[in-house]
């Protein structure tokens, strides 16, 4: 059995909506970062970095998106969330949740975590301000030059959806317009659809 | 035939050092970032992205370091440069990897790439202030936490060896003194003396 660690709102549900797209039985545990749940000794036991996702497997703790994705689709073959017998194809989806996680989730944390990286209150208020335009940036370069289609990575529904999806809900909260992106809207509207995406959703906001 | 695009002193050499431990003939084309060689329109049509690496290979270009370095472990599998067979581990090897990635080379770019985030000169020199406590808590979590010994993922050499070696290189530029870190000063040693470490810096450096 697997126990998912989340938090609302957070890049976590990338996992939430993986693991329900594989049919996997788990129990989710969401934790309050209002509350700093994130760093009680309890689950810095689980995950010294204090983040999430975590998934604990029977073998361990798994973090960080990238891997968890791919330890999903590795360990559901038949839900096909992956290239998995096609190097190069692997590689194309792994450098897209790439992307998204060192650079897209990386500006949009300048909105509301600009403490990571400097101290003056000036400071952290000029990161936050220049989010709108960080964040349009890197979807200008989704929309143009990553995004394959119907899918992020092309005819077969992948892993990198759910990750992408989870993205493009933070474009409101960080003042870009979705509209700007007609292929990535289109997206966002018919992952809603998705059984496996609403039933994460309804976790992530239970 | 593989051509890696790169540029001296950045995460690239990490996928220089992939490809020389897998043994595999590629040609090394170096960038000047000095010169803003990686916004160049000729490269920015192999890399719309404008960063380095970039992975030319006969099917298409890869980009983004954990990709290109799962891609060469999963194309030369006899290098065993990663748990092919085991998705739990090759997820642990991915997780390392995202670390690296999306927190320790963050944190190492707000030296340098402020600019990335904000636009007040005041503010970029705060970040950059910071970088000597952001690198030492990430490295204080790799030598605690995450490096399992004698190699970072254990008694296998792997691919992650040479991604944090590549950011260890960066400790003393970013005002963090090495000795701190047992383990992580150890490893650094050990690599400096497989010749694929030093085939990749003699590129690196030429």
């Amino acid at each position: 059995m697997l126990t998912l660690y989340f938090a609302q709102g957070t890049c976590a549900l990338a996992s939430l909506i993986a693991l329900e797209e594989a049919g996997l039985a788990y129990e989710p545990k969401k934790l309050s970062i209002k509350d700093n749940e994130q760093r009680a000794a309890d689950y810095l036991a689980i995950n010294p970095k204090g983040r999430v996702p975590a998934l604990v497997t029977d073998r361990g703790v798994l973090t960080e998106t990238i891997a968890i994705l791919a330890y999903i689709a590795q360990t559901v073959p038949q839900a096909k969330l992956a290239p998995l017998d096609d190097p190069f194809e692997f590689a194309r989806l792994q450098a897209f949740n790439s992307y998204l996680s060192s650079t897209v989730h990386v500006n949009h944390a300048h909105s509301r975590r600009g403490a990571r990286w400097a101290n003056d209150p000036a400071a952290i208020a000029d990161m936050s301000a220049k989010v709108p335009q960080t964040m349009g940036e890197s979807f200008e370069m989704i929309e143009n030059k990553m995004f394959a289609g119907p899918w992020a990575m092309g005819e077969q529904y992948t892993v990198a959806d759910g990750y992408l999806f989870t993205m493009t809900k933070w474009l409101p909260g960080d003042g870009v317009d979705m509209a700007r992106f007609p292929k990535v809207a289109a997206h966002y509207a018919r992952m809603l659809e998705r059984p496996a995406v609403k039933a994460a959703l309804a976790k992530d906001q239970a």
